[in-house]
């Protein structure tokens, strides 16, 4: 999330009057610290896959290690199911991505469409829209004028606060998809590696928790960080759903009696 | 998404007239087949859930019948990633709109403890978005002034279109993991039943993929139809994600030798 996304346009002082028209230069705000720390998208996209990355493989081989699986047939499920899941994220994210593009640019033509043939109904939802927040009377007829005098402008402003759409980065799509797969890739890895080196399964299944445990505190704080959330809170709740999550697994393999 | 939210609030004509001051009676606009089609939020998440509760669970079975698993096991260790993958969905799911709502919470008591510190900053910022999209001069003061002129309403402001935040609805959090976890135990089930029943590894694994085919087309479809997205393209899409992820716990499966 940004904040003060206006804060960070270039200053108004600095463009020509005639743009600038009625905005006077920003005044003072409060100090910078006090705004929230918001990551780029793709450490968000490293983080929230590395944190959600390592929750069902380590559940997986918790469950199969209670039911006195080996040490390779748990790597194996748990590696196959790494895979599995970082495919279901990187192409999931992917598609999903440019399915969203091309969504906004379907809606940006539909709405544009729309100020032609119903230009008074269209002008009318700008109006509706800033109505709700106070602005009334002759003021509201002259604002929807403004707003409505330039289509891209108007079209744009129906884009984001009547349809909450906003236009996606070209290129994002694939930056995520890769950023959010390898990271669930190395996430799923960290609670196999003991399965991998050891060859006893109870040693490896303590040593499992530990390194899954810490990497669940350790991405889930990262992950809270990234998403401008309260970091202890974040990678207390990721150990708790990986540890939930873990014992749901186990419970369940021992149910079914592997 | 809602389109044409405006549209749906009770008609101006019978609010008294001071609340409507300046906004005239909603214009006729395209007929209603022209507007999207979007699901109730929970449909959605019943829709996503099984979708993407498939996809692990089918492809992890896929990879262990590769290397010659017996299908207790196979059914064991997708029933096991399945109780994993459903309380990550459900429990994450539950906790991040938790801390969502925390977050909106905070960022409102800081967006309104701004308008009493730094009124002329706050003000400025309602400017600058409203000057970004054609509003200006005396129009602007005086728009920005009207949006001003009442605390609740400035604040709803700044949320909405300066930090782009929603207030979540009371009880979603419980509803919306309640959905995607039951969801996500229906779709990871499909694929698993024919391991359960069967006793050959190869008659299940080519139930399994036909099922799990038929299950990834439906949900598919269903996840873009209540996401208002074109529903064969979701249909073939999740079918694509699902048949690669397959593949790649496969080939996972088959180097790690299980």
């Amino acid at each position: 999330m940004v904040r003060h996304e206006s804060a960070d346009a270039p200053p108004a002082a600095v463009e020509p009057a005639a743009l600038r028209d009625g905005l006077p230069p920003m005044p003072g705000g409060p100090p910078h610290e006090e705004t929230h720390f918001a990551a780029g998208q793709t450490v968000r996209d490293l983080a929230i896959g590395a944190a959600d990355g390592v929750i069902v493989p380590f559940a997986l081989a918790a469950g199969l290690a209670g039911v006195a699986a080996s040490n390779r047939l748990i790597a194996t499920a748990g590696l196959a199911a790494t895979a599995a899941g970082c495919v279901a994220i990187g192409l999931g994210r992917y598609l999903a991505a440019r399915t969203e593009a091309d969504h906004y640019a379907t809606e940006r033509r539909r709405e544009e469409k729309e100020t032609h043939l119903y230009p008074d109904r269209e002008k009318w939802e700008v109006a509706a829209i800033l109505h709700r927040y106070g602005v009334k009377g002759e003021v509201l007829h002259q604002a929807v004028d403004a707003i409505a005098a330039e289509r891209r402008k108007w079209v744009d402003f129906m884009m984001r606060f009547e349809l909450d759409l906003t236009e996606p980065e070209p290129g994002r799509a694939a930056r995520a998809a890769t950023a959010a797969g390898a990271a669930c890739a190395a996430g799923g890895l960290v609670p196999l590696l003991p399965y991998m080196v050891l060859a006893e399964t109870r040693p490896a299944l303590l040593a499992s928790c530990a390194v899954a445990g810490a990497a669940l505190l350790g991405f889930g704080w990262l992950k809270a960080k990234a998403t401008g959330m309260p970091a202890l809170r974040g990678a207390v709740q990721t150990l708790l759903i990986g540890g939930l999550a873990a014992a749901a697994a186990f419970v369940v393999a021992q149910a079914a009696g592997g």
